[in-house]
């Protein structure tokens, strides 16, 4: 086990993202005297690091002998350079996954057990398969309060966790499925102009077309380091950070990278991702927005009052102040659905421009006062006004200009290609708009990974329509996914028009 | 969404196994129209045929403009030959997945749903996470009696169904979890020497150390095609064929290659897996052996009770004549654990060695006894005796070289390169063996892919033994594996041995 093992790293440049990959030839000495074949995990070092990885069998020219390639992801958490020896050895063995099993046979796991998973998660350590199945064991209200208080302690701490040294620290969150509901940009640009710190860290998109990182990324720099982090709110108050950078809570990427092709996001998940990552920020008070609708991610008052006792209890267990608002979620909020629509739409709003989506500005403004009052920089009732008044008289602007400056520059959003308007077919009222239609709709143009992609919605529920008149616009930048989003949408309208009698 | 859509197929040789890949230039017009990105899934087509596969971004030279390569087992499929070209699309919509979701979150399905999800299991639409999400979704007593049934007829539906045109058609099954229990061969020489039609289809091991396909494959060829199966069985009477060659059941192997990585198999699985594949082969009577032991698959008279009632009823449910038995599950069976070692173990007892293992003997004589009696080939209470007959006067082993002289030619299996003996630390008295820990020590030497590898056990329960004296041999064909077996059976020793006193 010492020599044979090292091979010489190739560059072959294959992307698999965060997948790791090794490229091995079936006759190489390390493979036979391994017995590695196809689909082995194994453990790949370079030095001090190291990484699992999914053995390839290659049979062909493209590695000499003694030569190994690695998918990008893994050379560069290697730090390899072309013709470096790596050693590989078959990967450890994965102690946490009969607790997965346990749990996927109806078993109750302690604090040490999910402490165990999400350490190797977060270690990069299951491939998706294992983490599909402990998302899937997890789901369908298998977990209870104090299952769930222990898997967010223990996404905690499989990371980093921010100290500001100071209290009270705001954040706020959204719980989702509004296409379109980006007010997260604006009341941190309020918040932070009212001189309360808010070090915004968010996720990019788990199953909707943008998520605040991605959104944000179309106008300045999101990927900052923990330094450049606090050097942006100790000097703005304010920043907005995606948290993938960060290791706050690492599991969760992984996590998110499962859920996001199984379109899976379970009660449990969702709360333990949420407040591991407010947490781990630092975060001392939050104010959670929960968007209720018959196509929102929680469609029930039933559901709502459900998950909110699981938050309360959760945050609790963990000291956290934490104040939940029930919002309506019956239809997108603002027009843009996909980063760069919905940039344009937060600019709008924060710039006060007149054609403004209101309904936007009004989300922004209710959660902005909540959080004033929960922060003691407003009494109860009276934040919505002091946070009006920050917006109305440019101090919000200007605050967002001023972190944007802080994090590299403030950038104008790209507009798509492509676009193609899809018009009424008939006269009539809008009756109905399926949020999930509408975000498979504008995820199928491409959002989020093609920032520009997207919807941009010309109704609003209750409206008289014409027939032919404009209902959305879909934005794309290959006609190939404009013509896959059309497809779809061609079977599931995502508008419901109701005829004049 | 015409031309530009083609690319001309280069040989790369990269070997995934089942999963299919396929590896596209990041600058290729396809990737650039389509917006494929790396993990996209997408649907591969040339000619008539047509496969999923997920796309890696290659960045480097290893395909020229214009060319894509795709993974070994993708290439076969399509039947490529180098510089064909191939159409690259989006993968189709994959609309069971909500009701796989339906099913992680609580909800009952109902036929119809397991025929799509099983549908497009057996197509290779799924991904290794998609299917790990839908098994852990139906594991841990979720799945109810009708459901049960309803997977079973899915599964049999997905593929072939072959009508023998007579009855009784016999068949055994032993639900497994003993290492070395290897009785099938033994039972199909004796019961079509009585006679009787005994067309055997035998899986790969799911999560043991061989399955019956696996030791079968050290002895003759087994991936026979449906036709030469039926010419062999009219001939000789019964078979040992690979199931997975014959498409019977064909979703089977899909979510076999999921469970064996997850070690998870449930009971409506287990139930599924096994009578899909029966009744897929034409089976009118069927003897079942569940052993029952701290360490087999099923550990109590409990989970046996169920697990039996469960069989009983999908068995009734879809006509089958099922006769189960109970059986003890304490220990191994015979002395060999994997492919090849297990081989030797069949071929003595066949033979009549006087060292042949009599355990593997009186078990393979019980079950061969009971089918005897369901197919009413011997008056209830004389099958056993019937069958000891058949096997001590030779006509079984006669029978079991003729099968495998119509299969192709019955061969010696091989014997491993590297053999070490793990000895007894103490003097005392052979109190327990763990089947598991066992399994897992012949499974990291190599088992069952590399068919010589396994362990072979020197004692039995209840025995004395000296201090130093031989306890088992591991097999393998190289020193890491070796290596790997023995420091996981330095933490695990597998037997557990009473000091005397």
């Amino acid at each position: 086990m010492q020599a044979a093992q090292h091979l010489k790293f190739k560059h072959i440049g294959i992307d698999t993202r965060q997948e790791h990959v090794i490229f091995m030839r079936r006759d190489c000495a390390v493979c036979r005297a391994e017995g590695f074949e196809a689909l082995t995990r194994v453990l790949v070092s370079a030095g001090q690091r190291s990484v699992l990885a999914t053995v390839h069998v290659v049979d062909s020219a493209i590695l000499a002998p003694g030569e190994a390639g690695l998918s990008n992801h893994a050379s560069q958490a290697l730090g390899l350079v072309p013709g470096q020896a790596i050693a590989v050895t078959h990967a450890p063995t994965l102690d946490s996954l009969s607790l997965v099993r346990a749990k996927i046979f109806g078993h109750r796991l302690d604090a040490d057990a999910f402490k165990d998973i999400i350490a190797d998660i977060a270690r990069g350590y299951y491939t998706d398969m294992h983490t599909a199945a402990f998302l899937a064991a997890c789901a369908g209200g298998r977990m209870n309060e104090q299952e769930t208080t222990d898997l967010t302690r223990a996404m905690v701490l499989a990371g980093e966790v921010i100290d500001w040294g100071q209290s009270p620290i705001a954040d706020k969150h959204c719980v989702g499925g509004l296409p379109g509901n980006r007010t997260t940009p604006i009341v941190v640009a309020i918040v932070a102009a009212a001189g309360l710190m808010m070090p915004k860290t968010s996720s990019r998109a788990i199953t909707s077309p943008a998520g605040t990182a991605d959104v944000m990324e179309t106008l300045t720099r999101v990927d900052l380091d923990m330094a450049t982090m606090r050097r942006v709110v100790e000097r703005e108050g304010g920043c907005f950070v995606w948290g993938g950078a960060l290791a706050l809570s690492p599991a969760d990427d992984f996590l998110i990278r499962v859920e996001r092709p199984l379109d899976l996001d379970s009660d449990a998940q969702l709360v333990a991702s949420i407040l591991s990552k407010k947490l781990a920020a630092g975060a001392t008070h939050v104010v959670l927005d929960i968007p209720v609708g018959p196509s929102a991610k929680v469609r029930s008052q039933e559901d709502a009052e459900y998950l909110e006792a699981l938050m309360q209890h959760v945050a609790q267990a963990h000291g956290l102040t934490l104040r939940i608002l029930r919002t309506l979620g019956a239809e997108p909020v603002g027009r843009g659905v996909g980063p760069a629509l919905e940039a344009r739409d937060v600019l709008a709003v924060l710039q006060g421009h007149k054609d403004a989506p209101q309904d936007l500005r009004a989300r922004a403004l209710l959660l902005a006062g909540e959080l004033l009052e929960l922060c003691a920089q407003a009494p109860d009732g009276a934040g919505y006004q002091r946070a009006q008044t920050l917006l109305d008289e440019g101090n919000a602007w200007r605050k967002f200009q001023a972190i944007c400056a802080a994090q590299g520059g403030l950038r104008e959003p790209g507009v798509a290609a492509i676009q193609e308007t899809i018009v009424s077919p008939s006269a009539g009222f809008i009756a109905e708009i399926d949020n999930r239609q509408l975000s498979r709709i504008a995820k199928l143009a491409g959002a989020p990974a093609t920032a520009v992609a997207g919807i941009d919605l010309h109704v609003r529920r209750g409206e008289r329509i014409a027939k032919g008149a404009p209902l959305f616009t879909i934005h794309a930048d290959a006609p190939g996914v404009l013509a896959y989003a059309k497809d779809y949408q061609a079977s599931h309208p995502a508008i419901d028009i109701t005829r004049e009698a």
